[in-house]
């Protein structure tokens, strides 16, 4: 040993001034949980999930123990690891056994509090194409000659089994989602019970008809197989492609339940994807006006404060009129702030109180491809008649 | 098929429609690539480097097609993969063949013209620790019982070494770095070429001292085992730990050579560690002084527009005084900005045009320990005295 | 008129797309209003203050209307314009009158649902420096030959009086603020009930000791003269220094009764500084362990999840040791995100669930100069002694 | 005084130690110079102007010397003040002289290096509107009953005369741009020398195309009446209006001669809107080709690196095809960044070197309303035949 005891705090108190004047404020974005702020609605918790993850056991690029720790990060409550069955170009340095990412990445997972279901992709030629198979047992029984088989024996293991990006330009002409015979005989014997409306940066408007038409859950999947950080600007509010699952708890058998009776929505970029019943109560509880009670003198005008709790931009479009009250033709609720609805009333000559609804449609929460989802803006009107002078 | 032309010119054109809507602006910064502001010197090109890299061939989690993807859009020039020898805990997957991390990333690091250098971490309990060999044809030779031979093995095929992060804790007591006989056997053979200065967010000042010292070759390097973007924020500026290598020309002959000569520096959060003499040009490079010629009447005042074209920002503390001139005690001359520096005359009764060299410390460019460059700002100031009234 | 009926309506088609086009997403920042996230305490409503704000009518750089506007963006609740009595370098083009800062600023303030207050700045030699006066009704009587008068005019109008800045360089040798006979005399008198802890940058220790010792309201203002965007950086989450009112309710008269019962504390940077009767509350309200129920088997680990939804970083440095719990010495709970507190059994012979309150202190709420606020993190473990082999 | 001397250092000490643990990184955004990046051309500089500014004076809301310094914060290097003549709503407080705002902001102007021009806005009902003139000597001539008489004044001082926001909602219905003959009038008498293309927000592209007609200069103005920083997100990259002015030198004299000459273009968000002359040299000094010579064997690709050191994304769109090469149809040329252009050889019997031009359109470099600058991308290919197996 070459130091004595006296240089040796003094080294330990350069190397602690030191340490101590490292910073790394925006560190926080990496090594904390960042919630998602969409909220639960009525009788439910919205889980915020994704179905469809690579890693290096099949074409992705990430050991399976990253996919947890950026989940959670991002504030994902659920996820499963769906690598391919028939695609696996690794193998000459990665043994071969499909279950191995859900084994491996389980531990941290659980560390983490988040669900992890075990999944896997049987990637053959369209038709049928692609699909994701989600709660398997045993993942290797997949592994046949034929597809009928490969979705036979998911079946047999009580998956859930979902077409993905059924317009992929790999597989589809054009872009274009084309339905195949196949597709209507999986959907007869019950074996197909959900589809991908948003796959990646994709939307398949066509996907999204026919899931309202055929009663099939909607689903919005990351596909993702490098590391989310590389292919989402995280820090500046990107976020990957989520399903949001309308559950009865935080746990796999309540997903599954939700996921086969159709309790899905899908949050890509900033709007939202899903049925009345699921995108109402959302906005519902997002927004907040602050002052719904406000009196107007003559013609004068008034200030409607709305705050908007959840992390979306709700970008509203006048959608009517009112006999009453002149109000903005378009305004955008901004995510975490409040903003100002300048209201006047039509005539000077009105009185008393009224209580309004000021119609809208919510452009980006889509109940059907290009169809946003309608509301009503709740206020109550005290009118003053002007002073005659 | 169930679609005809018409319908599928327009869904076509409903497609090409949503995604013509899709805007993502700060995606640019994971697709291209954002080169690092720091000038070259006089003679040689300042290559931007990382020589100590993990992949999950050894306990890295990422693919190695990952690493040329990333270095490429961090505006890395250069860099080397080292996985352990010693510890490779993803073996029960992952068949074992040392040079495969090398060979799967060198196609990719080709296309993107990267120079890759193939390496590993001979991975040693201390004394005398982990040591990284570069320029290695064949890494599985370094797969030995006694590190002795391992290192001799990487000698014998003309690696360069270093020593990897000297004061860890988890092989130093309280992370003070210790330099056992060990190293000095290592060093009196000629085995022992360079240091790492900073690992990952550790810097090491007795190593700093040792490097000058020893003329060993200082390195900084990022000891990167996850995506590097779950690490660092490069979405706000932060960047992984950087050996910058002063070399004739971009590649793998110029990089060893100016190794083997201590060409080098290290970038790490905002500061520059290195000799003075690579230090002093890249300031004087990076700093315009946008009106060096400047006249102030009487005792009055004059700014000093000084603009930065680096990416660092330089903090200057007074280091000396004029006899003519006041000028302040701090400045910081902030990275890709023009800054003011406010002079005034000392005494109304100056007359004439001097030149003036106003002296600084550069907090942040260590040329040792706790120890900035001096340098001097060249302004030349026309006097001219007060009208007597 | 030049165009017809079809040319008219193609251009209006023509501007009406080339406005579609229009993004302006961070506008948002500018045009709506961004709550300051610090919570509630129990039975008071936490108002956002600033009493120190400067208008072109003294020496400011902005017309009066800017005040409001810029209050409501920032979140703040109330404000008071006190612009200089004795100090008013534009009346080569400003008419002379005190109160037409406040009359200007006062119809957007109550759009805005702003609490707006009439104050003065008595701007007076050191002895006795500046003194803000809060609820004047006519400014101008303030402006008198001899402090003293200007001092009993505000008190006379029932004025909230405080120091300004006591430690300001302009008015105290190296900064250091030093507390006269003439204050002792205006606190005998009755006639100082408050003082600046905190102003612009810069934070007053002594003055902090002072407000504890002599039961001084706590202030912390801006004292802007300049926009505040270009003083702050807002975007990127600066705020400007912030007076905290525990009010009964948002009004004037509420802010008037808790300013003259010390019911305050300041937001600056990342700190804020009050009595602990205040601070406690508000990080108890901030902060929500997720999971307190936790389950250890032998001499494991678990994961503690700790959100804090309030604005603020709470860096947490250990204050005490646990028998049965190890945890970290060090962390941070980051604003608005989840955390992980890992903590690990002291010996694996534990049984039975405790309750454990794990002592930290935190550094960046000061209860006094230099001296962090001390809180227990309550969490209950389930020690399961490990399986003997 | 109640201090000893020794107390005294304790405190200085104190206070120093708080001074120092300030951080304020961000703040080099509002004291630093941002340059604007775009490059000069072949034998002009480029200038950074707004020729429409407002202050207190008028119906602005900051005090003149706010504009210097915003300017050249934001890297303006000439601006003009044009206060209303006739719409001074301040005038109850403010006494009335329309030289008053230029002379205050004068000096600051000066002690920044920055070219100040004194104007003002004539402001008249439509026809024929608002219309600044430039480099007046004395602004309180211009304040005639008739709006002819105004103009006249301003044209005897030797103005340079633009009509503002043409297409303004306030005076012309559905905001479509009407030419009247009172513009015909002051366009035949030599009066009326440039228009706005852009003003605030708001581009009207009848006006581009007069502009283009007419040889009247094209300019885009900011109309500031609020500090910028409330209007753009300076920190988050938004800038405001400017006019480029393409001068020999950066004078009042240069300046003035450019806008006589219609040496101008517009900066308006991503775009610039000009003539091809100037676009055309802005767009190659912005570009760098890395590796314009590539080579590629049969049928195989290569990457040709492109980097923009200017601060606009330039947006390619195919324009045209190749014989040899397949090239992206769509590539975003980012700010700052390099970007990868992947060709492809379309046969592989292809041998020798050829020179090719990538034809696109750059389709936010408007020559003309909706139409981009038709750009070529130069690069060298070394065709080498696939070998035949």
């Amino acid at each position: 040993m070459k130091t004595n005891f006296s240089t040796r705090l003094l080294l330990l108190a350069l190397v602690l001034f030191v340490q101590l004047s490292f910073t790394h404020n925006s560190y926080a974005q990496f090594t904390a949980k960042n919630e998602i702020k969409i909220p639960d609605i009525p009788g439910y918790v919205t889980l915020k999930c994704d179905f469809h993850i690579h890693t290096v056991f099949s074409d992705g690029s990430v050991w399976p123990n990253v996919r947890p720790e950026e989940a959670w990060r991002e504030g994902i409550d659920a996820f499963a690891l769906t690598d391919h069955i028939e695609h696996t170009p690794h193998e000459q340095d990665i043994r071969e056994n499909r279950n191995r990412s859900y084994e491996i990445a389980s531990p941290r997972a659980r560390e983490l509090d988040l669900v992890i279901i075990k999944g896997a992709e049987i990637t053959r030629d369209m038709p049928p194409g692609h699909f994701n198979a989600l709660f398997l047992q045993e993942v290797n029984a997949l592994d046949t000659e034929k597809w009928q088989d490969a979705i036979k024996a998911a079946i047999d293991q009580k998956a859930f089994l979902f077409w993905n990006h059924p317009g992929w330009k790999g597989q589809q002409p054009d872009g274009i989602s084309i339905w195949y015979p196949e597709h209507t005989e999986l959907l007869e014997k019950g074996w197909l019970h959900g589809i991908e409306i948003v796959n990646d940066g994709e939307y398949y408007p066509l996907a999204h008809k026919w899931a309202l038409e055929k009663k099939l859950t909607m689903l919005g999947n990351s596909d993702v197989h490098s590391p989310v950080s590389m292919r989402y600007d995280l820090s500046n509010g990107q976020h990957r492609i989520i399903t949001l699952v309308f559950a009865k708890e935080k746990s796999t058998e309540a997903i599954k339940d939700a996921l086969f009776n159709q309790h899905t929505a899908i949050y890509w970029e900033n709007k939202l994807i899903g049925e009345e019943k699921y995108l109402k109560p959302i906005f519902n509880r997002s927004i907040e006006i602050i002052n719904p009670d406000v009196t107007i003198t003559g013609k004068g005008r008034a200030n409607i404060q709305i705050h908007n709790n959840s992390q979306i931009d709700f970008e509203l479009i006048a959608n009517g009129t009112s006999d009453e009250i002149s109000f903005p033709s378009k305004i955008t609720l901004y995510a975490d702030k409040t903003v100002l609805l300048k209201i006047s009333a039509k005539s000077e000559t009105l009185t008393g109180t009224k209580k309004i609804g000021l119609p809208y449609k919510v452009e980006n929460l889509l109940v059907a491809p290009q169809q946003g989802l309608s509301i009503e803006l709740p206020i109550n009107v005290n009118f003053i008649p002007a002073d005659p002078e």
